[in-house]
């Protein structure tokens, strides 16, 4: 075994044995390390505000005035150009965004904790169906109002029940709905049953205190198949971060892409990211819209692809199809070719249709770029516009992992 | 197009365009057309009672005890043969047995309406997780005890959480489980969760006054995936006894199997019962238990087969490799298998890896006698002295449907 097998392997241990919990649900500014009230997170590798354009852009103003940051539009756009209003990355506050990915201090966050390897992840709240979302670039009045819901009604009762709970193990759930269709990325549809029933007898001994609370919590729930995407991401994140630092490994622990382009970071590399250009996308869009309108605005719930989830769990949730496109022979075809690239296979997230062998899990940067197999990941498309318009799935820019293995082979070989 | 054809063609319609609606739960002896305080209802083909053996017999026994028709079991045994209680067939109430399938005047059952041709059905409830069951064949304190737990706490309440609500559309449930990995026959794990989710609001509402009840309810429903198999059986017999009494179909519209053998009945040919011998059996058994202690107590839950589920949507539920045995590949070309003998496919079962084809509905007597092609059925397994041992699907014999098509033939051709 050389030392890049033994490192990976040790990377692919610590992605299959992290056991994702969650403890609680807070605000971003009482939890989340270093979150000052002046701060506002955003997907991708950190870029300087002026850089960030479209969506992304919109939906750091959003953030600034929905938190109060700032009197305008105007006082915004200084602000934040001024730094005043600071702009971060979400990765290295171990928090992963959804699309352009904002979050601010009053945000409530999952707050997952992963004991086998002592570190914590976050993730904020899905803003629910309506198509327009301050994390797909829009802020108006109805986003403000869903926001604010989110923060004073959803985030606060979730909090209490959980905490009431003792918390949840998030791992057998979503080893479960690996099983009833969801690759927990784009379908979250089996997990988010999960959690609500794991919730079901804590809220009820909420009802009496807070009725009107527990009652806009199933609510916003019902049929609502998304919300567990949050609390898989900020599970993955757990398990990528348990895997980073590791020398010798050249196994990647983050995928991110902002509007200007797309970015990896490799478990033996550091924090610094490997930059390219932006994914290449394959689209089924809602009626009534075109391949034109769509834009790039960021987005971090790949995370899920980069723990064995998502496109790398496409054959175990063919329903997608329907969502996001494609035959059930293409998902499947695309889901083995993927264990070309991987370190090894999960050995919790097992596949039916494959009699249950694990998902390809822990990409190699060396193999990506030797096999030119690049990452295929589910996600939400957004419109120029705003909102979203579509799902499909994206491929990975292979510069960044050709940049990624160059960088490694410098420094290891 | 033949008389048979569009016979069959009428049957399959009524089969997919059915709409099961739970709009009650209330004791037997209230809901169910002529059913008397002293009747026991049982699976199969109706027997007299001195011809039931092993666990049927067993359970009729006990149904007799729990129902306090009888002060002792030999007083029991002397009123069933001499019939002072009555012993029946559940089909011709409109009702449908798990394994035994015995039913008493108290038990609560589901009263699921099928609108578009104005019929019911009903299915008494699951007893919970515990292997020695009334229906498979066991009578103790525990087995009572669980029984009336049913009776005086699970069954008012829900009743009280569906008629709040106004009744729950169960077909909506059920497509949406069929997409989410279950056949609804030997799993319902997601249906179960739709099911808890479509009652969140109304148990909330409940909570004040009978919150101990309700918390009873989350308790018997948490991590327990069978609780909608008694709904999919209800809604599986309304579907088919609409499509019944259809002059020319030879279309199947119920099968039974008793502790003496198997039976079905066909659309176009009244309310006999074409008999024949048992199934054959594949089974998995659970730790510590062997072949030779399989036996026959009687199971009607082979109505999701004769609806178009169970082992006619296996490929859409393959995590039941693991409960009953075999490979992603044999259920795959088992399902496939089964177009040949059915008259068409569900427009509203659809199997995501056939890339949405619908499940084969309508099983066609003379196809099955021409090609040999049995009907394949997933089926929990009870043993020898009582209690569930395993699962497993079994094949229907020829026989039956050598002998209804002789039948058919003789009448139409």
């Amino acid at each position: 075994m050389t030392e890049r097998d033994a490192a990976n392997a040790e990377a692919l241990r610590r992605l299959c044995e992290s056991e994702p919990v969650l403890v609680d649900v807070r605000p971003a500014g009482e939890v989340v390390p270093a979150f000052e009230p002046n701060l506002i997170l955003t997907s991708g590798a950190p870029l300087q505000f002026a850089e960030y354009e479209g969506g992304q852009r919109e939906a750091i103003i959003g953030a600034a005035l929905f938190e109060g940051l700032a009197r305008s539009r105007e006082d915004a756009i200084a602000q934040l150009a001024s730094g005043t209003i600071r702009v971060d990355g979400c990765h290295d506050y171990g928090c992963v965004g959804s699309l352009a990915g904002v979050y601010t201090a009053s945000m409530p966050v999952f707050v997952v904790e992963n004991p086998p390897f002592g570190n914590r992840a976050f993730c904020n709240f899905y803003e629910g169906k309506e198509r327009r979302r301050l994390n797909y670039g829009c802020y108006d009045e109805g986003v403000h109002e869903r926001l604010l819901h989110v923060n004073d009604v959803l985030g606060p009762v979730l909090g209490e029940a959980v905490r009431s709970r003792g918390g949840i193990e998030l791992g057998p759930i979503m080893q479960r709905a690996v099983q009833m269709g969801d690759e927990l990325h784009s379908r979250s549809a089996a997990a988010t049953l999960l959690f609500e029933e794991a919730l079901a007898l804590p809220l009820l001994g909420l009802a009496r205190t807070s009725e009107a609370a527990v009652r806009a919590l199933y609510e916003a729930f019902d049929g609502n198949d998304y919300h567990f995407l949050r609390l898989s991401m900020a599970s993955c994140k757990a398990a990528c971060d348990a895997a980073h630092g590791i020398a010798g490994s050249s196994v990647v622990t983050a995928m991110t892409f902002s509007c200007r382009g797309f970015a990896i970071r490799v478990s033996g590399l550091g924090n610094s990211w490997s930059r390219g250009p932006h994914a290449t996308v394959q689209a089924k869009l809602f009626d009534g819209h075109t391949e034109d309108e769509i834009t790039w605005m960021g987005g971090e719930s790949i995370i899920a692809e980069t723990a064995g989830l998502g496109g790398f769990a496409q054959a175990a949730a063919l329903p997608l199809q329907r969502y996001q496109g494609g035959s059930a022979q293409a998902m499947i075809d695309r889901n083995l070719e993927l264990y070309a690239i991987t370190a090894g296979e999960h050995t919790k997230y097992r596949i039916p249709l494959f009699d249950y062998r694990g998902t390809p899990v822990g990409i190699d940067v060396l193999r990506v770029s030797e096999t030119r197999i690049t990452p295929a990941m589910d996600v939400g498309i957004p419109g120029r516009d705003g909102g979203q318009i579509g799902a499909g799935f994206i491929r990975a820019p292979i510069e960044c992992f050709d940049a990624a293995a160059n960088a490694y082979r410098e420094r290891y070989l």
